[in-house]
Parts: structure tokens; C-alpha cells; sequence
């Protein structure tokens, strides 16, 4: 930290810089107003109140128990769901992130529900990616869906009313760009920092870190001592959403403030009417509209809603 | 070029290998292919026919050359436009791009209208820059509405039809991300392969090289014989476009055919449907709609359009 930044709050040396908010602050303060400014966003974004069960997705890294430190601070009634994939060749990565998660509740005496998909499906993430089409070599397309599923449903059958998920801006951006440079309308359509339940199987999700850095929750993650898995999972490596972070930090670094810029921007062209968003080819009662405006069926197998008629992916996958 | 390539059309060796087509193609048979395309684009597009007395903007450059011996192959009526920016210190830019458009228009007796910016208003582009609020220092948004509002009034009072101009895939998709990436609703939506006249005194404005990559320009000048200005406008460099160029290279290089399918799925976006083209807002009869759905002023002193009621910026400029 160059000697020209003072905390803002009590004029220490600063941990942290934040060019795009012109603010520095200090060890004691910076953590303080993360607290601060998650309030302020679950507040300005409707994501829920302290009347809310929330269900926090956590998955032993910095982002997930972060977001359930915060939510703890501020007093909200939140559990946490652990979903052990079984990623475990020869990295451990399962076993150890889910050791992070079951301290981390222990030492607050917070409730984890553990689900363990190889038990439950008879399945690790890496043999059902073996078996599918949906990636071609790579497990992200089939963790995706078994994960959603499996939040969802447990949020449902658990009586939870809103799920809750550490996404940070980095992620977000890195979504967002990716699914803009094919300008996919569905899923930029659906990408919002809340999700109201569109289904009757499905809970309102929320992404209350969806604008703080990646930097700054690791920043959070040391101050607070959260003991944490600090590798990403093995299959990480090479993905685009890797590739598209780092698009994003380039940019960035020559224009500071720029990935919040491409995330707000967005929302406020979202909400001043950019986009075109209809309900249209709505044919059977036993559909939902999602997000974007398109219908949702509801699985015949499962309950749980799916974009085509019939069995839906996730049922294809594991039925 | 590595010898599993072949020419399509002939089988000899390629000079051009076009990943996102798998297509390669000889010296001989890959001008013909970009002529042809043209021709294709040009009528998919609903640009121009050959009843059309068109104008092309020539900088001297690889593009602008290419564009007008392409239209001139085709038989289309197309005259050269060549605006003197002042552009001389140290580096003779203007000077030696004028040298190069003059030749190119003498040697197929082919018409250039040359407009000096510096003789008509009594100030180069960069002296013009040092008054101005508009950019920080660098030329490039005077230059841009100097240009812009010659050509307009060059094509308006010479009886032509359409405005054509060299714009290839890489300058397109760098504007489009810069605006995506601050979701400029505006400018997305006024970003299109042909731009109709939305005021009186506008002419149709259509870019036939845009689904082209820049190196296929380069290669087609090259084989072409076509002399042209290799150097960059000495204040290119460190501009934005060049950096979103950059970016969207780097996507290139680990997804081949990324630059043109982000052009491509906007436009079938826009086709589709995403965005929410309205024409709310026109309150005087002096408005016409701009491509984007907002209002365009007269202005009163020139009668050219304007976003803005009053002086356009172009008037406020050179007063």
C-alpha cells in the first residue's frame, strides 16, 4: 500500500485500496464495511429480510463462508448446505473443502446439512461427466446441474424461502461476458443478483456479494481468519470462465473499475428497458415463466421445473 | 501455411487458412472469394444496388482501398471521398495518405473528392483537439464528428445515395464490446451493418466489409497489389479500440471464429428480438427517430441532426 492512502474512516495505514470506490481502508474498518455494504445490498435489492429461513450454498472456499460470516454478523437465520461431489483423484479437493465448511460451522454453532452425491446417486460428479454428453471432458456443464438441483430441492423440501450463494463480481462479470460475447438472451436474461422463484419447486435465490471483487473477499476471508480451501478444484484449470476473468482483470488494470462498471451498467440498462422481455408461447398450464420470459415446464419425473417438455436434464442425467 | 491445407476451390497451396469457415484459399481464388462475399453481403443486407450512386470514405488505408477496387470490380458507381485531417506532425500521415489514395483513384480513373479540413475551417483536426471539451487530449472523438459530418454533407450535397465506408469485423466487434461493456444503449443499438437515413439531411450509411477479419483485408490488399498507408494514424496508439482490439484477439486465438460469432449472434439478437426498440419521446415536429429509437434534432445553424435540441456539437465546434 503506497503511503498516500489513509483509511477513510480513522486515517490508519490501509490494507486494502479500492480505486474504483476511491477508498482505502484499514484492517479494523475494511471488514466492517463489507458487513456494512452487504446489508445495503440485500436491502436495495429486495433479496430478503430477517423474517427469511436462508439457506447459504457453501463450499468450504472464501467466497461461500464469507457470505455465511456476513449473514451470521448481521443476524440472519441461515443454514448452510454442503454438497460433497467427490472430487477426490489424488487432490482430496472433497474431502478437504468439506473439512473447511464442517469447522467452520462447528466453531459458530451453525447447522450444515451435508449431501454426498456419490452415496446419494451411486455417482461422483467425474463418473456422471463420464457417462454424459453434456461435457465434452469437462465436469463443470454436469456439477452445475446436479448442484442447482440438488439446492433446490433440498431449500424446498427443508422449508428454506431463500437460497443464498457467494457469487462475487468476478464471477458475475465472467458470466456475464461470456454469455454476451454469443449474446445468448436467455441466460443474459436471467443473470441478476436476485432470482425470484418462478416455479413452485424452486426458492428465490440471492447472490448478496455480487458486487464486491474477487481481491476484496479474499481480503475479508484473511482478516476474519475464515480457514478456508485455498485450491480451486482440479477441474478449474482452462475453463472459459477462467479465461474470461482474466479478460476482465486486463481490462481492469486500464481502467480501474471497469468490471463494476460492465455489472451495474448492465442492471441499469436492464431496469431503463434495454431489453425486451415478454412472456411469450405460454400453451400449457403446466408451465412457469422464468426469468428471462420464457416458459418453464414442470419434469413429470421430479416436480422440478426444466426449459423443454418431458424429462428434464437432470433426470436424464441421473434417472 | 501447414500442408494439410488446401485451396477449396483448386487444391493448390492456400495462402489464407479462415479457421471459423475451415477454409483455405490460394492467391488466386481468395480475392475472388472476398469479392464474392461482398457481393453477397451487400444484397443479405439490403446495402445498395447498382442504381445506387454510392460514396466511398477512403483514408488511404488497407480497408478503405480494398472496399472501393471491391465496389469498382463489382461495376457499382462509387466516387472516393478523401478528408485532409492535418494530420503532419513529424510523421507527413496526411500527406502521405492523400499521396496514396490519389494514386490508387488515378490509376483506375476512378473519381476522389478531396475535402482539407485545415483550408476549409482554418484548423487541423489536432488543433482543433487542443480547444475542445470533448476528448482528454486525444483527437480521436474530433476527428470522428469532423468526419462523420463531412461525409454526410459531401454525400448530401453531391446527389448520393448511400455513404459506404471500410470498416472491417475487427473495428466493428471493438466498438461493440467497448459500448457492451458499458451497456451504452444508444450506441448498441444504433451499431448495425447498414444504418438508414433517420433525417433528411442523412444518407444511408452501409459497411460491406464488416463480416471480413482484418488480417483478410491486410491479405487482400497484399494480393491485390493495392499501395497503401501501412503506418497507424499516429495517434492510434494506446487508444481504446486498439486495446478492445486486443481483447477480443486474445478470445480469438483460444476460441477461433469468437470475434465473429460475438458480431453475428448480436445482430440475429437484435433480429430476434432482445432489445426493446421504442420511439418514445418525440414531442416536436423537428424531430426525426434516431437508429436507436431516441429523437433527432434539426440543428438550427447547419440543419444537420442533432441528439440534443440546439447548436449541434459539430457547430459548437467549429462555430
Amino acid at each position: 500500500m503506497t503511503t498516500k492512502h489513509r483509511c477513510r474512516k480513522c486515517g490508519a495505514p490501509p490494507v486494502i485500496n479500492m480505486p474504483q470506490h476511491r477508498l482505502a481502508l484499514c484492517a479494523e474498518h475494511f471488514p466492517q464495511w463489507i458487513v456494512e455494504q452487504t446489508e445495503r445490498f440485500i436491502r436495495k435489492y429486495h433479496m430478503f429480510t430477517h423474517e427469511d429461513r436462508l439457506l447459504a450454498a457453501v463450499s468450504g472456499g472464501k467466497d461461500s463462508l464469507s457470505l455465511w460470516d456476513i449473514l451470521w454478523q448481521l443476524g440472519y437465520t441461515v443454514d448452510g448446505l454442503y454438497i460433497s461431489l467427490g472430487i477426490d483423484d489424488g487432490t482430496g479437493y472433497s474431502a478437504e473443502s468439506q473439512a473447511k465448511a464442517d469447522q467452520f460451522a462447528a466453531q459458530r454453532n451453525l447447522k450444515l446439512i451435508v449431501v454426498d452425491v456419490p452415496a446419494l446417486y451411486g455417482e461422483s460428479i467425474p463418473q456422471m461427466t463420464q457417462r454424459s454428453q453434456r461435457s465434452k471432458g469437462k465436469p463443470c456443464s454436469v456439477c452445475g446441474l446436479v448442484k442447482r438441483r440438488i439446492m433446490d430441492q433440498i431449500a424446498r423440501d427443508n422449508g428454506y424461502d431463500v437460497l443464498v450463494t457467494g457469487h462475487n463480481l468476478d464471477d458475475e462479470a465472467a458470466t456475464l461476458l461470456a454469455n454476451t460475447l454469443i449474446w445468448d438472451a436467455d441466460r443474459i436474461l436471467r443473470q441478476q443478483p436476485v432470482l425470484e422463484a418462478h416455479h413452485p419447486a424452486l426458492r428465490r435465490k440471492a447472490k448478496p456479494l455480487f458486487r464486491f471483487y474477487e481481491r476484496e473477499m479474499a481480503a475479508y476471508a484473511l482478516l476474519r481468519k475464515i480457514d478456508y480451501i485455498y485450491d480451486e478444484c482440479p477441474y478449474a484449470e482452462g475453463t472459459r470462465s477462467i479465461f474470461f476473468k482474466q479478460l476482465l482483470n486486463r481490462l481492469e488494470t486500464v481502467q480501474p473499475g471497469a468490471k463494476l462498471k460492465f455489472y451495474l451498467s448492465f442492471l441499469q440498462a436492464r431496469e431503463s428497458g434495454l431489453f425486451n422481455i415478454t412472456a411469450e408461447g405460454i400453451t400449457d398450464e403446466n408451465m412457469s415463466i422464468g426469468a428471462g420470459g420464457k416458459p418453464l415446464y414442470t419434469c413429470p419425473s421430479c416436480g422440478q421445473p426444466t426449459i423443454v417438455p418431458g424429462l428434464c436434464a437432470f433426470c436424464r442425467l441421473v434417472g
